[in-house]
């Protein structure tokens, strides 16, 4: 079979950009062999051409002028990796009306105005291929819209922050701060000097949006998502957690109900010390996902870094070119704004489990005098762990684990709580999260 | 968007046609919405159609007469879920024919006669999907296919036997016999009354046999494929290996190295406790998978079953109706088979560390003797371990882990040391696999 050229123009040339540069130039050959495509890298644009790279780019490809991409016509494939919402959202745009398909990475981008580029691209008869936006070379979002089609998906939860579970891990392997876990990470290259969307949860809140629109077939904006970061977590509650047979995680969670009620989350999560995502630690991702026939599935992997990120683009690049993507990208419908809306469940409306951590001064009755708050609003006790040491005003920590109850009504608890003059600051408050495992029948 | 019609012919109406018939009959309304496909079945046929089956099809469908399918022009797509090497082969060949495309979970015939089967297909312009021959509901082969075309995959290690590792699990977690934790496996339904092909380890080449042809890119057979399996295996050893700090599971191994190397082989493997793939137990499957780009990806899931595997079924059916599965297969190239025998490593020529009880007479200088014969083919141990209780003859079980070494080499050492006078009977051989586990780096 005769080769097809596909020539690809790449716009951002910084980490992924340079692993997407090296990919195309020295697997080429590989790839043509595998797909009867041979991909060339046409052109590059960045604001910086001057800085070193580590992969040496054929002479003349590189430029700061971004219509020596959008008007070159013999470039089929736009690689949006600038990052952001401003000037990708723009490039991307400009893309598609010049009539290229486009692959991006960009999570923030597509989770904030994903419906307006998707319905571009269907102006322009073209498609958008996302594989790198989630859970960097892991093939996630083929496996949710490819791989799992003839399932109605009811629930997904995701570690698909790696900064937040390196800093995780950290401080569950090593009984470390969590200011002394992110430094690590980012002497590691696992955290940005600036982490403040990872840890804030907003990273994970992007990708969700994207993983449930696909898994649930609704159209999901940010503004659906809780989202609860990691950065006051203490060593002290993972450790008490640990104590109960529970392991602390970042997680991404979407539920859907039989009524099609859409539960979206981001929130670190206590989960059950034998669960596989208790086990997935340091940089690594991974996505349990449950299907109506299939049952669980899960997708594990690097979920960032320059060549994982990139294997993501390039598999993603052959994809359009083979015309999959499009045929994917026009056949797949979400349910619109108006058909969401009235399904997500508030925050407040959800059923859980709770760890809560209350520093209780150290005189008789005290446990009493909560319990009986927490009792008033419907919330009872699975079980309760005084622990030895003491904090301020001479209080000791006592760790609660509560049976199911909605997060309103331990919203409210816990207000009535601090008041007691019993209780020492705030109570500290972390959702359970019971991962329906698929167990040996 | 309009509906597009899709008529479905399945032959062979056992447990996954019922589930492949329930999913359709059931989910068409859901798929519709979502993929813009309306799936009919259009005609069931079995020789058997008489029994009660879980699932109530339209009145008409169900026959024992195949050309109803095969001249049925409305009919685009055929199924065969027969089984077997025999009619099945036939059916297919008769559908491709016929002029329609191919879904399958058959790996036996994949794996005997896949090649002619392809060679069938590009003739008559067709295609074959076999998503569900492997790892049931898990998406492994588009994972590998359309997943990690960016990727040279340098090794795969799988869990691909629900039955294997149900019985292995189950020895190791309840210190009981092979015989009966195959009998609890035959209970709970893991197991099929004559369970041959799966303890032998024939259903895992099978499987392997069809993933490494399309990871690796060479036509692989058979032939190719080293296979022990698990019937000879002692709870004995299985617990003198966890006290090593290995778990015991039936592997499939596919390895190419940078000479393009092939080593194909289907063994119970000690691997790692701290290893992703030792925690899978029980009827679940799980295929780790080395990427140049990508590192490490692991898919875990259920490897068998009817609604997982009529899962893979139907999600193949809308992918072959959607024409992605034809492109793929069109584009998709595996050397031919001139140019792979010369690549296939001997099981002879395979380095590994292995695993060796010897059964020692109790008198002073045995472990010498042996140590003498080992270091005399250039084997060195890692470690020994005496152990207490006695066999026959007086005997005391003494374990061996080697450090690296060729598999000719130990089965020439066994040899001689087998004729010493201080062992007695047979020494037990088991490979540890060092999975090289994409570590933080």
């Amino acid at each position: 079979m005769a080769e097809k050229n596909v020539k690809v123009g790449l716009a951002g040339f910084g980490t992924v950009g340079c692993g997407v540069a090296k990919l195309i130039l020295e697997e080429a050959d590989s790839i043509a062999v595998k797909t009867g495509l041979r991909l060339q890298l046409a052109c590059v644009v960045d604001v910086d051409t001057q800085s070193p790279r580590p992969v040496k780019l054929p002479d003349g490809i590189l430029t700061d002028d971004l219509s020596r991409l959008l008007d070159n016509d013999t470039i089929s494939i736009g690689v949006e990796l600038v990052g952001g919402t401003g000037a990708a959202r723009d490039i991307q745009l400009k893309m598609l009306q010049a009539g290229k398909d486009v692959v991006t990475a960009n999570k923030a981008l597509l989770a904030e105005h994903g419906n307006e580029l998707y319905k571009a691209a269907r102006e322009n008869d073209r498609c958008i291929a996302f594989e790198a936006s989630c859970a960097g070379g892991i093939p996630i979002v083929s496996g949710i819209r490819s791989g799992l089609t003839a399932n109605n998906i009811s629930a997904m939860y995701g570690i698909v922050n790696g900064t937040c579970n390196c800093i995780l891990s950290n401080m569950t392997a090593k009984d470390v701060d969590f200011s002394e876990a992110l430094a690590e990470a980012q002497s590691k290259g696992y955290a940005e000097a600036d982490p403040t969307l990872d840890i804030n949860g907003n990273d994970s809140a992007h990708k969700l949006a994207i993983l449930a629109s696909i898994a649930f077939g609704y159209e999901i904006t940010l503004d659906d998502i809780f989202v609860e970061g990691i950065e006051a977590i203490s060593k002290d509650d993972i450790r008490y957690g640990g104590e109960m047979g529970y392991v602390l995680k970042l997680l991404a969670i979407g539920q859907k109900d039989r009524n099609n009620r859409i539960s979206l989350r981001v929130h670190p999560s206590f989960i059950a010390k034998d669960n596989s995502l208790a086990r997935v630690d340091g940089p690594f991702n991974a996505v349990s996902i449950f299907g109506s026939s299939v049952g669980q599935v899960m997708y594990y992997g690097r979920g960032a870094g320059m060549m994982p990120t990139a294997s993501a683009v390039v598999t993603d690049i052959i994809d359009v070119a083979l015309g999959n993507s499009a045929t994917t990208f026009r056949h797949l419908h979400v349910r619109p704004r108006s058909e969401t809306e009235s399904l997500i469940e508030k925050i407040g409306d959800t059923v859980s489990r709770f760890y809560i951590r209350l520093m209780v001064k150290d005189q008789p009755g005290g446990v009493a005098k909560f319990s009986k708050v927490l009792g008033d609003q419907q919330i009872s006790l699975s079980g309760v762990l005084q622990h030895e040491g003491t904090g301020p005003d001479n209080t000791v920590p006592v760790v609660i684990a509560t049976h199911p109850a909605q997060q309103k009504n331990v919203t409210a608890a816990l207000k009535e709580v601090e008041k007691l003059e019993v209780i020492g600051g705030r109570p500290v408050c972390i959702r359970i999260v019971d991962i329906p495992e698929d167990k040996e029948a």
